[in-house]
């Protein structure tokens, strides 16, 4: 492609709403462009760049035998009314009703269509075990669309079910999928792990999700030395083992002005009950945390969580594990509408669904029985020393809500948990028989007799692939595309104003597209300076750079391999067969001379 | 493929919403399945038709040098309340409201888009020309979504536009367009006319429809000896020369009791007012039609159309001459709101912007100055004779809305029309500056002035086209593709029950592949008879038919050509290469031994 007939304007600054180095090079290198929030055309570079990632998706998904489909992003209610995610979803599902007053939706993801269409095709264990998958637009309506094409409201997916007859065949199925995630990513190029996850409001059991290590990430998550790796929504905390009550003080209620925090209680606690053995810290104390939960229906409920003084209550923990409610603040209205709430001094007393206020309490797994809290006196200005959990109170159940912090143990005792971030670029599950049982899937087994299909669900962020492939490789000049990405192999410049370089180069084009290269060639007037020329091609990030200049007389051009910066001088004659071999062996580099 | 794997299920019984044969037998053949009405979902062979005319398209638009981008389907509803077109679609359009309130709509065709991306980059001359287009899912909320993907709600469009800055340029790179879509539409396969076509409210002048000539087709057209071509909507009247008013005989009203017909007033005249020269006919009397128009905006407004008496008014041509305003009938509330009209009797003396009624008045271009007519006289049971247009009244303007009939001349002298039916496949229009106008698309000339862009749109029904080639393409059996679009070249059939004769197919299987055939195998288990076998392959409709049976011990296998029925028996051994000349060549037939 010439680049002065290239659909194409590079931008010299970064536009106004780019928070990371994707959104900011991708629109400035004329790849995307926005249209709404979150919502993004596709220039003929970015598109290039695509195809490329959905080839690569789709070549893995046949390798493992799954077959590809291709459903509508516009969905009628029906099926998501009976899995109830048409509620679920909330706003985050693009509802809307056509001209004859039918609710419709664009689809955030299709487990009701794929189920119901297997219902509609198949009826025997002989046609399992079947996965089918589709490269689509799917659409979400975020709350916070963010980073260009990373969050988008409009996206492409590759999403894929898979459909057994009994458990051992849907494990089989998930791990042909996880192998073959395996391999999509390693052929993506950026640095990923695979993560414990929870399955969230997918409903489900195991879960695992592909996250490309990135500090611009959303996604938050932990590993140890021992290899144990988890997203931190997933995480379980280690929980110490029970005490016996023999021998426990009994509680014990005292006065403690003016210690409405945490900070001030410790530091009372530690004038005024000082301990013989170790001094008070936060982890000595139990929080009780209020919140209230919106559920899918549109009412409320207040929840009240306990976890120990020394951390926070994690809000994306918290979130997932009340999920599909969503998390709402206590507010004073709340607290007026529960007079036995005494702020910033609630304890287990007034808690509970038993307990004077009904609220649900639920609290750290570190709050086994036998432990000792000061807690809240539900009384201004007083504590409750020795508190003993199993003894002296009982909340409604557990919760993995506290923050995960560098250092806490990894729940399979492989070594400390170290945290980092990470973009989620696949997920797969699981399902089981959750939609095959809604949507009533049943094939006839081997004995003639009904039995529900177990299913998996696997997604790939198709469009977002592009995004994080730049977050892990770009510098300050610009992109750096992989070669197996790259819209083109070669960018060509013709430099100077001399009419035999242009020429020579235009010649040079020809050659190495002849010899099945692709080639952006900046044939613009000399009057382009070479250092324009020179911006534009590190900002478009094509893996080799052939500069023809001052040295073609000599029979030399430059050649430049974009991600180490290496530079070299190649003899014209041998540039064709120099630069097919690099791109045929993937070889980042000619070698320099 | 091995068909015992495919993700595939064939119907014995034809759906029962299917009225058109591609509905009927891509539903039965398991290419598509409804999702909801309009709204379908693509099965493996379905997708894999629908990436080969894809693929074709590609290639013809890159062949004329436009480039591919991609635009979000979810958009903005600013720069459709820009052109109007927010409002002017009406019902057919899918509007929807986000989270924060936003206006969103799906589009229908995205003008406004590609205007303000050019808008967004370009800025002179020197950019232009400029072709681009996308291979997009676009969605119209149809009134009567029909006949399978023939007319769906969400479907895949090719659009292109082109952008020049004078008129010779828009003219070069609309025939580019034209010239690259009768390569399309050749390679398509089936057979189509080039006509001229109004181009309603997409504004602009000349455009042409390609249309897939099918009884099936929604769309009537018309053609002369001499090469005349167009849409009905389009054909325009041959009018007559005007007569001199001179020794034209006065007007004079005339009681035609019991006259409310065209009929019954035709014989009226004929008994109690005979000529010498020649009969009445319905062709002497003018006939005044009256509807209300619903305006955009909701505003309702009457029209009276006046044609001659042998005619109907064609409510297609009407709508598409009143567009954006759509038909809506004069009811009786109408009529009692202008008491002045006498149902069955009303003549121009009452109508016209500046009659008594204030009823806009539009007649058939063959109502020229001097021409005779008989029309009603405003009284029950009264017509005037000889009421002499230009003399004795004047309408507001000509209308084409009267219907267009076999035998009636082409508007070019090129002989009599005939008519015949077609499915719109393609479209293209010379926009000219009606969007850059709008959305203030303007670039620097050669003189540093600025000078607005003028622009060419370009559509294909890219899933149409799928169903456009089965109309033309299919015989009772099932569905006939031609070798460019078949999803396999070769249908392979092991039959019966004897293990050799299934290992020697599964061993031509992987010959066939290895030679770069797609090959359908049908592998399935001896107990499937050859009979249900055939069936199946006679309806899914690969080109070449392969049977490995009794003959095989033989050392002969039979080949079917699935277009021409022609049966031969084929050595074994000459198979693959007989097989690989045929696909390569295109050829329909391996020959008949």
């Amino acid at each position: 492609m010439r680049m002065s007939r290239l659909f194409l304007r590079t931008l010299r600054d970064d536009p106004a709403d780019a928070e990371v180095p994707s959104h900011r090079l991708l629109v400035r290198a004329g790849y995307v462009r926005r249209v709404a929030p979150g919502i993004y055309s596709w220039l003929p570079l970015g598109l290039k760049v695509l195809a490329r990632v959905e080839a690569i998706v789709r070549e893995e998904m046949e390798a493992i035998g799954a077959q590809e489909v291709r459903f509508p992003a516009l969905l009628p209610r029906e099926p998501y009314e009976a899995s109830n995610r048409w509620t679920e979803y909330g706003p985050n599902l693009f509802r809307l009703t056509d001209r004859k007053g039918a609710d419709l939706l664009l689809g955030p993801t299709h487990e009701e269509l794929f189920t119901l269409l297997v219902k509609d095709l198949y009826g025997s264990y002989k046609d399992l075990p079947l996965s089918i998958y589709q490269i689509q637009t799917k659409y979400r309506d975020e709350a916070r669309p963010r980073a260009g094409i990373l969050r988008g409201r409009e996206f492409i997916m590759k999403d894929s079910y898979s459909f057994d007859v009994d458990d051992a065949g849907l494990e089989a199925s998930y791990q042909a999928h996880r192998a073959a995630y395996v391999r999509i990513f390693d052929r993506l190029g950026f640095e990923y792990v695979v993560v414990h996850a929870d399955s969230g409001a997918m409903g489900g059991s195991a879960s695992e999700e592909f996250l490309a290590v990135s500090d611009t990430g959303e996604d938050t998550f932990v590993r140890s030395p021992g290899g144990y790796a988890a997203n931190v929504e997933a995480v379980t905390t280690v929980a110490p083992d029970p005490v016996p009550f023999d021998g426990l003080p009994a509680a014990h209620a005292e006065q403690t002005p003016d210690t409405p925090t945490i900070d001030t209680l410790v530091a009372h606690l530690q004038e005024r009950f000082p301990r013989d053995d170790r001094a008070w810290t936060a982890a000595d104390t139990l929080k009780n945390v209020l919140v209230m939960l919106r559920h899918p229906d549109g009412s409320r409920s207040p929840l009240a969580v306990g976890v120990p003084g020394d951390r926070e209550v994690d809000p994306k923990r918290l979130e997932t594990q009340v999920s599909p409610a969503e998390v709402e603040p206590f507010g004073e209205a709340d607290f007026a509408a529960h007079p036995d709430l005494v702020k910033g001094y609630i304890g287990p007393a007034v808690l509970g669904e038993d307990g004077p206020t009904g609220i649900r309490y639920l609290v750290d797994p570190r709050v086994v029985d036998g432990t000792r809290w000061v807690t809240g006196a539900n009384v201004a200005g007083s504590h409750v020393i020795d508190l003993v959990a199993g003894r002296d109170f009982t909340a409604d159940g557990t919760i993995e809500a506290a923050e995960v912090r560098a250092g806490d143990p990894a729940p399979d005792g492989s070594g400390p948990l170290e945290l980092a971030r990470g973009i989620e670029m696949g997920h797969i599950f699981q399902l089981g028989r959750k939609y095959a049982e809604v949507l009533d899937l049943k094939v006839l087994d081997e004995n003639g007799k009904l039995v529900t299909v177990t299913m998996g669900s696997y997604g790939v962020g198709v469009s977002r692939a592009v995004a994080a492939v730049v977050e892990s490789s770009h510098d300050d000049l610009g992109i750096v595309w992989p070669r197996a990405l790259a819209p083109y192999d070669v960018h060509l410049i013709a430099a100077g104003k001399d009419e035999a370089v242009h020429l020579g180069a235009a010649r040079l084009y020809d050659e190495l597209r002849a010899a099945g290269l692709d080639v952006l060639f900046d044939d613009r007037p000399g009057k382009i300076s070479l250092g324009v020329k020179f911006k534009d091609a590190e900002l478009l990030g094509m893996p080799t750079i052939v500069v023809v200049g001052k040295g073609f007389a000599d029979g030399v051009v430059e050649v430049k391999d974009r991600a180490t910066g290496d530079r070299s001088d190649v003899p014209v004659d041998d540039l064709v067969e120099l630069l097919s071999a690099s791109v045929r062996e993937g070889r980042p580099l000619p070698p320099p001379t």
